[in-house]
């Protein structure tokens, strides 16, 4: 399943705050066997979120998830962006209108607002592209959306950080379900070998060997700790990957010890 | 100046790496008075790198940073990607070998690696756009690229933090002899209200009364505290925008306490 993730907000741009929300869905993702295309930070622009949302469309993604701008403020506009990119008219949701008032009803009782009037701001958070299912924010007020459409599906979430992941953990049996062989396994090697561009040889000769597994060296800072780190990942059931990535860093130590190079550790873990 | 920012890397779509590069420099950018109009996350795909490039120049886009890519393994691939998009040969640049030679030099003198041959490995990260002005490392060894077009410049940057940031920062006095009259004004407002959707009318006054002044309450969860904080940003040379922050500041005061919403704090500052 090809993803791609929209955050959306002026705060991010501008460098005020640090976009985490797809660092934590890109893991979340990758997990589940997914494969996130790419990530796209954009403004609080309606034309702009839309445009992008087509794109990613014709990008080949058969899911977008988007974070932020579903609050009551005006800025606040996945919402309408998403309308205009799908052509859906934006209409209150009973169900969401609910959700709202429940969770209104919930903060004035635990003394964290003044009162549960649905004023238009409120009810904003409400309106919804038409066809899509609102979907329960229990850590804050507004609602998730699931918009589900022929070969394509759309899930906006909040962008708090807490709130977004509440409710993408809810929708877990849901991606799993769309994703039947999913799983990415990894396999962490550190290498005593000061200078990655010693192994970029080995790494070329895996790459033509072994197709499926991606192996990559991470830059980082030469040290005096002369070692590399080298990880090799494969996405699918782990009944596959795992004898893959296994077999895959056989060889690839033995190239290696070809070149004098010594394995240092080897750790192979799920996301 | 408005900047496109793509930063590179398989690493960053399977969550194993979280791209601090963008948020450090939207930071940087924001505080030169530059405006940031998108960033975008990009795996290790000569074709999709350089789609974005041009996309990104179609875009109205000046000036374009890549963080990613410029190593000497074979999926570092910026450098071609950035001749693509751009229609430019790559070539050996004498000066970036010259320069990967020396600073191979100080790591062997130090005793971080174990020679200074140039491999082919270690001569690709010299193989530059033609017209590219190499940009010394003094952190790593790969060495970043300007490139200036007419009406368009590019500036390629290492992935690894430490020297993306010191060639970032090498070129600071060029940068703000880009952007004469730069800076970015902010004032930071912390106000006795429990709820977003109370603010959001007030907002709305401020931003039709102030069209060049950006206000925004940032979402967060609900809390016993019940306050929130307001930013309000004004990009330009200070002369112009304290006066015009200071103004707006007091203005949207007026309309707080009109609702008798309390301002518990008034900071500004610079980026």
């Amino acid at each position: 399943m090809k993803v791609c993730i929209l955050t959306i907000g002026n705060e991010l741009l501008i460098g005020e705050t640090q976009d985490t929300n797809s660092y934590w869905l890109c893991r979340q993702l990758a997990s589940l066997g997914a494969e996130v295309l790419r990530v796209v930070l954009l403004p609080d622009i309606a034309s702009e979120i839309a445009s992008e949302i087509l794109a990613a469309r014709q990008r080949g993604s058969e899911l977008l998830i988007t974070t932020g701008g579903l609050g009551p403020t005006d800025d606040d506009l996945t919402l309408q962006a998403i309308a205009a990119a799908l052509s859906l008219p934006c209409e209150l949701n009973q169900q969401a209108a609910e959700m709202i008032e429940n969770r209104q009803k919930d903060l004035l009782a635990a003394g964290l607002i003044d009162d549960t009037d649905m004023t238009p701001e409120r009810l904003k958070m409400a309106k919804l592209p038409q066809g899509s299912l609102p979907l329960s924010n229990t850590v804050g007020v507004a609602p998730g959306v699931l918009l589900e459409l022929s070969g394509f599906r759309l899930i906006a979430l909040p962008g708090v950080p807490a709130e977004m992941q509440a409710i993408f953990s809810s929708l877990l049996p849901l991606l799993e379900s769309w994703i039947p062989n999913g799983g990415f396994e990894v396999v962490d090697l550190w290498v005593g070998c000061p200078d990655e561009s010693v192994l970029a040889p080995m790494l070329r000769q895996l790459a033509a060997e072994y197709p499926e597994v991606y192996a990559k060296s991470k830059a980082r800072g030469y040290s005096s700790e002369r070692k590399f780190n080298i990880k090799l990942h494969a996405r699918g059931k782990p009944s596959v990957t795992r004898p893959l990535l296994a077999s895959a860093t056989d060889r690839l130590v033995e190239l290696l010890t070809e070149r004098g190079i010594t394995l240092l550790s080897r750790t192979g873990f799920q996301y």
